[in-house]
């Protein structure tokens, strides 16, 4: 089939299916998700995936109706069924459905939702244009909900201006993108923010540090400001249906670029640990 | 009927409407809403809320698909077709229904939901107490959207606390409730925040200023502290569906019930111009 949705143990093709006008979702957007990809059999970094789902849930004790290896085992059941390579595969979880009212409601188990579709790999071998916003979202942007307005709209701005992502900045702090993290390059060092409740912890940046202490890159996880980001020898964006893509313009002017052969040695570990094949940097060399 | 759900020129009870599950609002809580009352065949200060609603659809770029005056007409008609009164009156907007993607969805419609349901008005002669939170939440609290959950987890904090609301704080500063206003009398004075990005410019505070300068009563709209808030003659909690509340505890200590004269009279104002029959202050004078 041509995608695959669930709810609740009900299956459908996406565009047919149907959830509760009492869902809670639907008065709060009272939920978390995740969202990964598939090739080759595999669910690209799952045990990560779950265990920031389960992370998710905790923040806003929610409670799962399966084990995480249930959850698991569906993913692959379904993902089996969806035509085609890559895939991808998002869940979430809501709290319930009930007549509306703010607090919890008694005695509801949460709701399930899956999602199999196809995706496109990006071209990683093409660098990005950025855009920027300040970050007023709340604070609790470690936790991966479903109240996505600041997201929307900020990737809704990197549209209107021809940029791939947004990247979101407190006052002259820059936290992370709409939808990805933000990385820089500086003097042979990766640095990135750190894991608070200012940014979500992305699985795929995870992955990039690791590749760093692979390859011996150094690594220092603290906040860098607009500026450093416009100074920096490469600006790295990272999430894991995007991977790891690098930037060449921001607000308008040149960035990045200034290390490539670092910038190519990551895409290449994070890419090659996901045994993918896609377009990337070193294709151009 | 028991109450009355619509979506998008399809109606049905709520317990069992139904609703794409590519709605916007399942994935981003990407929409606004507006909630009012019922009764003898007025709905409450419909103007001021079809007013609020068009405001957070401007900063949000959401469209109705049909004239304020039409949604106007379709909230009556299904209000008459409600068994009973008082009824709450709730509707939203959310941008549409597509596959998931941050950006808004070209040429794609919003999608208009309406719930009208009975309600019951809060015994308005009993204070209530109130607990606390850190106000956490975005930067655009003046837009009245489906991102809700921490007002979702101040509810239910409140409610574990045996409290009817919980009261949001930026550090020392008071901004509102998790679903109402809150303002303070003292030495004779109305204060509360002013409109602007921390709190919604709720319908029930505006009215409560108009019994203000109706009455003579000083308005000052400056925000005030937890210690002012502590140490204030009256506290008042204000919404569409509670009204004019007042507190008598406040994060277990007691608060408030300095200036019953005052406060009666703002609630009789209040209630006197919707011209509804509920408990009151003044009746146990």
């Amino acid at each position: 089939m041509q995608d695959l949705g669930y709810y609740n143990g009900e299956y459908g093709p996406l565009h047919d299916m149907k959830i509760p006008f009492n869902d809670r979702v639907c008065f709060f957007g009272d939920g978390i998700y995740e969202a990964t990809g598939y090739e080759h059999g595999r669910i690209f970094h799952l045990e990560a995936h779950l265990q920031r789902f389960a992370a998710s849930a905790e923040f806003m004790r929610l409670y799962l109706p399966c084990s995480s290896s249930e959850l698991a085992d569906l993913l692959y059941a379904m993902a089996a069924k969806v035509d085609g390579e890559p895939l991808q595969i998002y869940w979430q979880l809501t709290r319930g459905t009930a007549p509306r009212s703010h607090p919890f409601p008694a005695g509801v188990p949460a709701n399930l939702w899956i999602m199999i579709r196809p995706t496109q790999y990006p071209d990683l071998s093409k660098r990005i244009k950025l855009t920027a916003a300040e970050d007023t979202r709340y604070l609790h942007c470690n936790i991966k909900t479903l109240n996505l307005i600041p997201n929307v709209m900020a990737s809704q701005k990197a549209a209107e201006e021809g940029c791939a992502e947004c990247v979101f900045h407190r006052g002259e702090i820059v936290t992370e993108c709409s939808h990805s993290n933000i990385s820089i390059l500086k003097d042979g060092v990766f640095r990135t923010h750190p894991d608070d409740n200012y940014i979500l912890p992305g699985v795929a940046k995870a992955r990039l540090i690791q590749a760093c202490l692979s390859l011996g890159i150094p690594v220092k996880e603290r906040a860098f400001t607009l500026a450093e980001l416009r100074q920096a020898d490469e600006v790295i964006v990272s999430s894991s249906t995007k991977f790891c893509l690098l930037a060449d313009t921001f607000c308008g002017a040149p960035v990045g670029g200034r290390d490539t052969a670092t910038a190519q040695r990551l895409q290449d570990w994070v890419l090659n640990e996901l045994g993918i094949s896609v377009q990337r940097l070193s294709d151009l060399a």
